[in-house]
């Protein structure tokens, strides 16, 4: 098979992110560009561009009549098109591949290649996630019709969690019920968990099947994931996102009668539902109205972490409280993926914006679960710049002893990695 | 002060007892009589009455046209009055004090005495709990009007959790709402946790403030806490006792998102409300028809036992998925504790009726937590006959070794021990 030009898309709440991959059937994928458009919450927008791992732009404001998730798509590809001094893609027809990444797969275990005849499969995903799938299946819609001569492939954050056991992933509720209505656990964050689980094993020489880890990606939306044997065992979000760590926007677990006491009428359709998708009340206020924005004013996890560790902050009591209910509620599910490793842990791994980005919040996470091995090196942890994809930053001790490792996680190569192994996308 | 009679009375979902107790103040309270009916939703009700030890009815059946806990209450009242061989109560005017057991106390730290004046207090706690609280509240305003001459006191289960700090009782939701409607962690099972931790420090000879804990108060609604110098760290309940470990008709935590997906119009009163109680159909679905009772058709967890251990019961498969789903949420709170206590357990503690009556499930969860070094002894953990209030299960080791304790916990006495020492209850 021949080469092709690969896009890997990755669609947030607020922003777009584009990599393009030179891939070889079977090989690594090389990256050779990556555009992204943030800020779509918080207008202007703004584009970055980088080639050849040189930035072209920074941060140019792009606010002419943008609206969402496809029209910023749009944009990526033109400036991906447009640009001269990218030779590999002058037209659309150089597009081999486009894989995206959907929040929830529902019962896939694998990615889909999608087709104008197997979309309507993801549309059907829409009724358990409607909050977080939409704006990729805009984009997917875009590319079927844009980009005929290329393949769509769907990868989906819920499928490393497909090997999560039956005692775990079932809810104590009607079985009939759960059956018909898909209840059970999903979990998410599933791409960078496996590039996790790949760069860890390689990085602590272990084949998969070997690897025992709990892995920790926290950013704006935060989970935790028990690895076992180099598959998931358990993770700490549910049937949907909302389940488990606080995040920026989102409550986490909470009392689940807790928003019946919250507000009246939580189980009407929210403002911006649409005639297809339906969202309650109550999901906008767990998912969009809590989390530490909701307890600080800030969704800005440095600001909190910042004013945490100064007594002198005038905010100092409000985010100090933000910061150690994330720790408390980060090292509850460590404790408790622990117990289910049955103590054989290799690693405990730091990931996503925050995991990467604060070694306070790490620092405070490994001295509270001290009592299982685990040990920060204060020097290695200290150093803010995180450069190699893994890097220890635990002390090391004997065999027995935890290591404690943050991985700079790539959603993008992952999916890209998994689309340059798979004949059928080809 | 002279000395009292004392009631103490618990009543459940579907059923009422009452422990009759000889107080003086300051002292430990005599018991000298147990009266229960229970029954109450699954009709005939059977009466059970106790004096001095000895059984007087085993199970009489009581239906005649018994409507509710209040009815229950009457009953038993006159079955101790009529008991021409209970000489300490021949009258109404012979009862001291009657303490009751309330499921949610809000922001009360101990118990609390009520007459007609202050009843309005308790009733403002039926917001947060309507399914809990209603059924004691009953029986309060019956004895307010029935015993003029008694001391009532309000007893809360959520009491003993006041100590919660607030990192760990705070929800990541909107402050002033969270504010304005009392949303917090609350916890439940206090009273049961308090009898708990004195008898276990009595029982290892330590005192209170040197004493770390992790109880397990497991019945058909099932609890953890984590109990630090003595007092409540943090208990898997939240708001209400839905959150946490799931129960016989309870789902415990969920996502919090599923009941939306559960059933159109969750949000809607459930036919069960009236004028001034609210209940969502969501609570009801959660609280009523969730837990075991949901997943393998019984709530009793005996029966879910002995078919999860014969290879060869038609039910084997649903109800090893049954008690296997149990054995791992409770020792993810054991392990979540375990890091939030940083290492430092004395004891796990099994209570409740399965803590007490399921050597089978101690046995699983010891296995599944041994990586932190707790230990089952097989010989005394089978030993069906808990005969002690605080038994030892676990394998003795040196001075650093976890132990594993049975405590037959008793909240009527516990109540009444409370009471026996409160100045302002005389």
């Amino acid at each position: 098979m021949k080469k092709k030009i690969l896009l890997s898309v990755n669609a947030g709440s607020s922003s777009v992110k584009v990599s393009v991959y030179y891939v070889e059937f079977g090989q690594a994928p090389v990256q050779i560009a990556e555009a992204q458009i943030s800020g779509l919450t918080s207008p202007p927008p703004t584009l970055k561009y980088v080639r050849d791992g040189k930035t072209v732009i920074k941060a140019k404001e792009v606010d002419d009549g943008m609206e969402g998730q496809r029209d910023a798509f749009s944009l990526l590809l033109e400036t991906l098109i447009n640009d001269e001094d990218l030779p590999q893609i002058k037209s659309k027809e150089d597009v081999g591949i486009v894989c995206h990444r959907i929040v929830h797969g529902g019962d896939y275990s694998k990615p889909q290649l999608i087709s104008s005849e197997t979309y309507q499969h993801l549309e059907a995903l829409n009724d358990l996630a409607p909050l977080h799938n939409a704006n990729s299946l805009e984009i997917v819609q875009l590319c079927i019709r844009a980009l005929p001569t290329a393949n769509n492939v769907a990868c989906f954050d819920s499928q490393f969690h497909s090997t999560i056991p039956e005692h775990i992933r079932t809810y104590p509720i009607n079985r009939d019920i759960a059956r018909s209505n898909k209840l059970r656990k999903y979990g998410f964050h599933g791409i960078s968990y496996a590039f996790i689980t790949r760069s860890v094993g390689e990085f602590l020489g272990k084949k998969p099947e070997e690897l025992n880890i709990i892995a920790l990606h926290l950013g704006s939306g935060a989970s935790a994931c028990a690895i076992k044997g180099g598959k998931s065992w358990d993770t700490s979000m549910g049937l949907t996102p909302l389940a488990g760590l606080p995040g920026a926007t989102r409550s986490g677990s909470v009392d689940p009668s807790l928003v019946f006491h919250y507000a009246s009428d939580v189980g009407k359709l929210s403002p911006a539902s649409t005639k297809d998708l339906h969202i309650s009340r109550a999901e906008e206020i767990l998912n969009k109205e809590s989390g530490w924005k909701a307890l600080t004013g800030t969704t800005d996890f440095g600001k909190i972490t910042s004013a945490a560790f100064s007594p002198n902050d005038p905010d100092h009591d409000v985010m100090k409280l933000a910061f150690d209910l994330f720790v408390d509620r980060i090292c509850g599910f460590v404790g408790s993926y622990y117990v289910s490793l049955r103590g054989k842990v290799d690693a405990l791994v730091f990931a996503g914006g925050i995991g990467e980005k604060s070694p306070q919040l790490r620092a405070a996470v490994v001295d509270q679960i001290s009592c299982l091995g685990f040990e920060i090196d204060e020097e290695a942890n200290g150093d803010n710049q995180i450069k190699n994809v893994v890097e220890e930053v635990g002390k090391k001790g004997g065999l027995d002893k935890p290591r404690v490792l943050v991985v700079q996680t790539d959603e993008q190569f992952e999916m890209a990695r998994a689309c340059a192994e798979e004949a059928e996308f080809w």
